[in-house]
């Protein structure tokens, strides 16, 4: 796995290793979404990715990476959610062992995806030092690689195939927003920027009741995520030293919104783009909404980092 | 507008016609799907169709063949719903008024949308005699130009684009499933297997609490829909002279299924394709479900005939 924090190298390295395993996610856009904001909106859907998230390209780089004496032992992490599937998809597509340490609160849609994919799941209570000390157990007994959801160069690296695909297909994006909780989203999102087009900024979405990434960075020291309030179950996480170090010197800015907007801007993406996206995703749009001097005339590119809803628990 | 059942030059004319004005969707498929059920599907995904349902191919087919005189004075329709958003829409890209009947138990989201095209709603009781009462005296007093929903032969070139698409997309399909409610995706999609892939099976997919058109095609008589119950509300209607005439000599069968079995269908797809479909297109794929054996190592397209759903009144 690498050492040091991913070159445009490692990136084009990571996505020719992934390449054939992982979903090409289409863009979308709405003319109604659209006239309605007065700006040009494309939505990246990694709501379609494998495991439903843009997680999975992180963990099936970090897996892949591993040398058959490292793979055979397996593989752990402790993930909220979306990073746990990932890491259990990659694995059973090598056929290897997964253990995840995961919060008993996570939703049961992302309990179910872990365990349908053959992973053993180990429950914890919904704080980082239980799921740190839950995973050392495991690490310690089995030997299996630690996966950090985005503490990790290597998922970094997966992770910024999702942007370079952007950039790809669209030319001269004056903004490109993605969720933030760990930051390995947006830290891989923004390496992506510097090198495919430096030209575009690269902003950070947080909700207001889990706003220490915004706290952080403007501060510039990283802040726990104490006791966060919010409905995006993705972004209950705090930066971390490698994720930090890396949106530090290429993110532009990073933004908070209301919960009440974020639900409005997960029903305005289910209502008009007729896809199913989770509040984590919706965080994006809903600083578009809350912010719409800033994107009119723009070109803004959308990353919708995932689609695991509880279809029972709907914020509506 | 066409005045005889549609030739393989009319659904040409009718594709180069509305092209450009329409949207080609795509299709999609999910390997945890295929895996459960052992077959191949691939859903056509016109729930991303311009005003969230594969009606705005026949709307706007019928509506870009009208002459300038006709043009002028509008069009009109009764509708549950799609059509009559879709005619909305139709009339507003070329400027023109619609006028549109609607039952007063209609989806609010469908009534939204027809009032947000600039049409001018008329409401009336859910019977199809009362629509067509209010309807015709829209038409005498106005001289708009009635567009039927299905029973109308440019309609039909126009929906008959959305087979068209699949079949110059996907090869050696086994089976074409659609819903059938007043028969016009039904009768343009066996219109253009007869054109265009004469080796594929269509097939009509009906609630069972509303299996008239089941019942009609094997007594080989137009029933009525008395009272139908089922959460399709887009399949309520029954079949007309012209789609059942079609439906008679190119439908392989109508296969019906329960509502249940529909509302399972629609959580799958919700869950595994992370796109938003409505009851009447999920019906296509309850029939594969309860229809194992029947399409087991098939190839099997199914299309999601729309999107259109009240997120407030969800069957789960």
């Amino acid at each position: 796995m690498l050492s040091h924090e991913p070159t445009q190298q490692d990136i084009l390295e990571a996505h020719n290793r992934i390449k054939s395993r992982i979903h090409f996610t289409p863009v979308f856009s709405s003319r109604s979404i659209n006239s309605i904001l007065g700006c040009k909106l494309f939505f990246k859907c990694e709501n379609f990715q494998k495991a439903g998230a843009f997680k999975f390209r992180g963990a099936s780089n970090a897996v892949f990476s591993l040398g058959y004496d490292d793979l055979k032992k397996g593989v752990a992490t402790h993930s909220s959610g979306n990073h746990a599937a990932a890491l259990a998809l990659a694995a059973k597509m090598k056929n290897v062992p997964a253990y995840i340490v995961m919060p008993h609160t996570a939703p049961q849609i992302k309990k179910n995806a872990v365990e349908s994919y053959g992973a053993k799941i180990v429950f914890c209570e919904p704080t980082l030092q239980a799921r740190e000390q839950s995973l050392e157990k495991i690490v310690d007994e089995i030997c299996a690689t630690f996966i950090h959801p985005y503490d990790n160069y290597s998922v970094i690296a997966g992770q910024a195939t999702c942007a370079k695909e952007i950039f790809e297909e669209l030319n001269n994006l004056d903004y490109l927003i993605t969720p933030v909780g760990g930051g390995g989203l947006l830290s891989s999102t923004a390496l992506s920027k510097k090198y495919f087009s430096p030209g575009t900024k690269v902003i950070g979405a947080e909700p207001k009741g889990a706003d220490d990434a915004f706290r952080s960075f403007r501060d510039r020291a990283i802040y726990p995520s104490v006791n966060p309030q919010t409905i995006c179950d993705g972004l209950l996480t705090q930066l971390s030293e490698k994720t930090f170090s890396i949106i530090k010197n290429n993110v532009s800015e990073i933004i908070t919104c209301s919960e009440e907007t974020i639900i409005s801007a997960m029903r305005m993406i289910w209502e008009r783009l007729k896809i199913i996206v989770e509040p984590s995703a919706a965080v994006t749009l809903a600083v578009v909404l809350e912010n719409p001097n800033k994107f009119i005339k723009k070109r803004v590119g959308l990353i919708l980092s995932g689609g695991n809803v509880d279809l029972e628990k709907l914020p509506w």
